[in-house]
């Protein structure tokens, strides 16, 4: 949502757009409302998709299966494939197929009831995955046992599973001689990764259930997906109720190194996380926890190891060495959630101790192993990780960002929350005093305070209009009116330090009453974003390549995806290149999460990257420094 | 022990032996005393293995290793391998190879203490076992990581094995960060079974340990095992504290089937007695419970179903089945034994409802499918489990004999405890009258009635010298005095029942104050003797071979091990064959378990059992009955 005054504009790759989807239901219940708010450029599936709204699809997003039909403005472009695809009175009323409708501005997106049951699910950026989950459901009519078969009740099961050859566990065999015989033979064979772990009785194949999280340091997101279908049937998220004990991990390593009770607290309000954010999807979606089976955690190295239980101390302090790469997988009850009492917990392995599980699950959403480009991965943050792929080798690497990004360390700085300016833009125009400072607040609320795209933003545009010069020093307070006339009464001081004022509570309102970007925030920007491309720049050498071979630039994590592709290249954030090169993949943790709940092949897949990628460790190279110095100009 | 005025008997096949262990301490400890009672005709070695008490040896029992050497008295028959090894006057020492030694009368035995670090041990019978435990440590010193070795802590360790890839649990994970620093990277790895379960500081690898309990329905066995060194080094046994609930697995599962609430009062009472045996054997070994890393157990269909709190009432009603033939490992804890937390339980494959995972063990034990003789396997009890093998196919079946061998519907019957007589000879010679009725009584007390073995030494002795004829009726009153002058006034009657005087009180005490054995006690054996050699019987028909084609009977259980073999000829129990064919086999349960725990080759040979041996099931043969009645006759 744009503050007042703020005028729709056109896809440069700032901004943000608004999608109000109507989702109708099949059983004739009124229709469900929701609006989600995305970067211009994406299409209407992926928006959906990453905000767990189902929309039919068995081909990827590729236009190929002409099956995500959904009702949009008549005024949205036509392409080929819908020409193809619907009538002509239907193109008039508005119909599309939602791969290929790009949100360019807001929008209302009608989505018809799913129709089909495919066998193929279409996640993460653009990636279909045929549906193979880990947990699998069977039913079977038994035969009784008589003398002349008296095979055991394991035995009578598998038998009458062809497909399938599972190990049964003690809490399946417990119920086993109960239930086949309560329930006349007639029973469901639950399976979890080769693992029999239940029978209900019955035909209980169409509840089949797991759920995706996404174990942010600060926020956590969780997807209820049904495996059967391949749908997300719930999506909620919550701040992480680790956040007492520090907004970072860093903070909170240090919590458990000053006393030995905070490991096991920290595991525990990781734990209250999970549970509680089951517990609403499991409402929201109308699902009994006991029907979901598996559960998948994307988190970085320290959050995987705090919600586990393993002591993160050795991944605070250099070395930066992980217990482990692969964490086992464990019981969801384990880790406090009450779900089935034999579902599983499924990790991501990681590839450094700041390149988590995470960035796997992102690199698996974004196909980074597959694609053949040359392409450039950013998952932007307090710790920021780079993933640069030329189609054959993979490299990555972490940058210690620092807490800019977070609205650390900055004078204004704040979370992405109500009140945060998101958005910034500045018109030099003499003629248009008014539409001088463009804001995008969250909320749609008085500004409070600079979140972290605010702040890319803030610097990209005073660079832009020449009110910051190279070296991010504001320039002469007498050269500011002739630079930029409209702007120049916003160049003022707190104290001895210089700052620009974005949002003034009143006309009267005294500099430090108001929202202002200050020379030092400017400073935390420059080595946050110089920690970066040092990063990616030292990666792309390290391939032999040129800035202008990355013929991608994929934005990632709840953070990145926020940053406005246009404000990224003007202060350097990533390489110069076209804006279109530069994609918003969103929350491609959680993505990734979904992807390894759907198919056991994918989450082979992001095992595999242990072995693919190459972590380049930056910080013991002798020429960081000088490279870092060189990055620090915008 | 004999009762006063029994003499010491030749090996006829009758009677017990007693055998006087002294235990030399290589500490310099006092010796350990033990005495234990066996039939006749088993060696010194396998004595003292059966008991818990180690002699050193890796031959496996066969005289060529010239290990086990032990002190006895001097007159004890010397071998041609005691010349091989013992210089002559260790000879007239006592020396002798403790395996070729028979204990054919009560002995005295001087243990010395252990020498080698054997990779062989030998248990069973006279199985040897090269040791391959699945528990396994590796001692590593590690070198600590740094910026350009940023390892994790886990791929650290397990690099540094070279033998073993194990996968490390969520215990082993969350110990390793700590621990590997606090003991400067010097720590042993504890694996059970392709598990990394734990990582100790420093040195921890003679402290390995495991137990095998023989987990039988009257009595619980368990024996704590050193798997470094393959010897026993402590043994208990208790009454199963499930007896409650019932004397035998029948009584058990219809308790369970009264009332839900006993399956699990059950499951507990089993989990107390095994945790208190665990207890009980650390003490007496002096091992912390923290180094028994896995107990093997081996117990019948219900007994295993009860300890695993699955319902067991499938294996009480026809058709008589099982949940699963192979019940999945565990965790010890789950079992409610308080070892390393990571502690696995592994059970034996079960044929079939009623010959269980116990009997598989004893199968292992006694090498049922490596040896290339004929061989018949009884294991006598209320349910009595034969296995027949003809050196390719292996037969097995349950014959339900009743409860009279175990003292139950037997008039003066009681288990095998003080008091009871286990052993009787008749002596008919007319100048010897106090020589009559020979007893052997356990714990050398006044007779208070008649155990299974002293059930059959009965019935036998009194077949022989014809005060019960064939078809199992006493003679009359008047044949008595001509058949046996001595005995004839020990003919009487209780009431209108016949019965015979094996003990009187007192030398006025009346016949229902005496130990007797009744004419309805008498039809109990014949009808629990017909039922076994009905099986046998059939079994031999099977696979095409007359009774005196059985090379090696071999008579198991904590029951059927102190039946005579003389007696158990004479009434039919086994096939007519020469004594020395009948061999008790002694705890092959519990020995099977021992196995097990020591190597996994062993442990996969019981699991392979499931596909050799042939479950026949003899209950709906339509000629049954027919042949049972041709076998009621002694």
């Amino acid at each position: 949502m744009t503050s007042p005054g703020a005028e729709i504009v056109p896809h440069d790759g700032t901004g943000r757009v608004e999608l109000s989807f109507t989702v109708e239901d099949s059983g004739g219940a009124p229709p469900n409302q929701r609006s989600v708010r995305v970067p211009p450029g994406v299409t209407v599936f992926d928006s959906a998709s990453w905000n767990g709204i189902a929309i039919d699809s068995t081909c990827g997003g590729h236009g190929t299966c002409h099956k995500c039909k959904v009702r949009v403005d008549t005024s949205t472009p036509i392409s080929r494939h819908d020409v193809r695809t619907f009538t002509r009175d239907q193109i008039d009323a508005g119909w599309r197929l939602a791969c290929l409708v790009q949100a360019t501005r807001d929008l209302k997106v009608t989505v018809p009831p799913l129709t089909t049951r495919p066998k193929a699910a279409t996640v993460g950026v653009g990636r279909q995955v045929i549906l193979r989950p880990a947990v699998q459901k069977r039913y079977v009519e038994l035969e009784e046992p008589n003398l002349a078969d008296q095979r055991t009740d394991i035995d009578r099961l598998l038998g009458a599973i062809d497909d399938l050859a599972p190990r049964p566990d003690l809490h399946a065999l417990r119920r086993l001689p109960h239930v086949v015989r309560a329930a006349d033979w007639k029973v469901t064979a639950v399976i979890v990764d080769e693992v029999l772990v239940d029978v209900e009785p019955g035909d209980t194949t169409e509840q089949r259930y797991a759920i995706a999280f996404d174990l942010g340091t600060t926020t956590v997101v969780a997807t209820l997906l049904d495996v059967a279908l391949g749908t997300p049937v719930g999506v909620a998220s919550m701040l992480n109720k680790q956040q007492p004990y520090g907004g970072d991990v860093i903070t909170r390593i240090s919590a458990t190194m000053m006393d030995p009770a905070t490991l096991p607290r920290l595991q525990q309000a990781a734990a209250a996380t999970l549970s509680e954010l089951a517990q609403q999807v499991c409402r929201e979606g109308g699902v009994d926890p006991a029907h979901v089976y598996e559960v998948a955690i994307a988190g970085n190295a320290t959050m995987t190891a705090l919600v586990l239980g393993i002591d993160p101390e050795p991944l605070g302090v250099a070395p930066f060495v992980m217990s482990t790469a692969q964490p086992p997988t464990v019981l969801a009850t384990d880790l406090g959630l009450d779900l089935h009492p034999r579902a599983r917990a499924v990790f991501f392995p990681a590839l450094g101790a700041y390149v988590g599980g995470d960035i796997v699950a992102g690199m698996l959403a974004t196909g980074m192993d597959r694609d053949k480009r040359t392409r450039l991965f950013i998952d932007v943050g307090t710790n920021c990780e780079l993933v640069v792929s030329d189609g054959d080798r993979i490299l990555s690497t972490a940058a210690p960002a620092g807490p800019a990004f977070e609205g650390g360390a900055i004078k204004c700085g704040m979370r992405a929350a109500d009140g945060a300016i998101e958005v910034i833009k500045l018109d030099t125009t003499p003629d248009a005093p008014d539409r001088a400072v463009q804001l995008g607040v969250i909320g749609d609320v008085e500004p409070k305070g600079l979140c972290g795209s605010g702040l890319v933003d803030a610097v990209a545009e005073l660079v832009r209009v020449g009110l910051l010069d190279s070296s991010g020093r504001f320039i002469p307070d007498e050269q500011a009116p002739e630079v930029a006339p409209a702007l120049a009464d916003r160049l003022t001081r707190i104290g001895e330090e210089r700052v620009f004022v974005l949002h003034r509570p009143h006309p009267d309102a005294p500099a430090d009453e108001c929202v202002v970007l200050s020379q030092r925030d400017v400073r935390e920007l420059q080595f946050a974003k110089a920690a970066i491309s040092t990063g990616w720049t030292l990666l792309l050498e390290e391939l032999e390549l040129e800035h202008r071979d990355v013929q991608q630039v994929l934005m990632a994590g709840s953070f990145g995806s926020y940053i406005s592709p246009a404000s990224a290249v003007r202060i350097g954030l990533v390489p110069k290149l076209p804006v279109l090169r530069i994609v918003s993949a969103g929350n491609v943790a959680g993505e990734g999460a979904k992807m390894a709940l759907l198919s056991v092949r994918e989450r082979a897949g992001a095992a595999a990257l242990l072995q693919e990628v190459t972590y380049v460790e930056l910080s013991d190279r002798p020429d960081f420094n000088d490279r870092f110095v060189d990055q620090l100009s915008f």
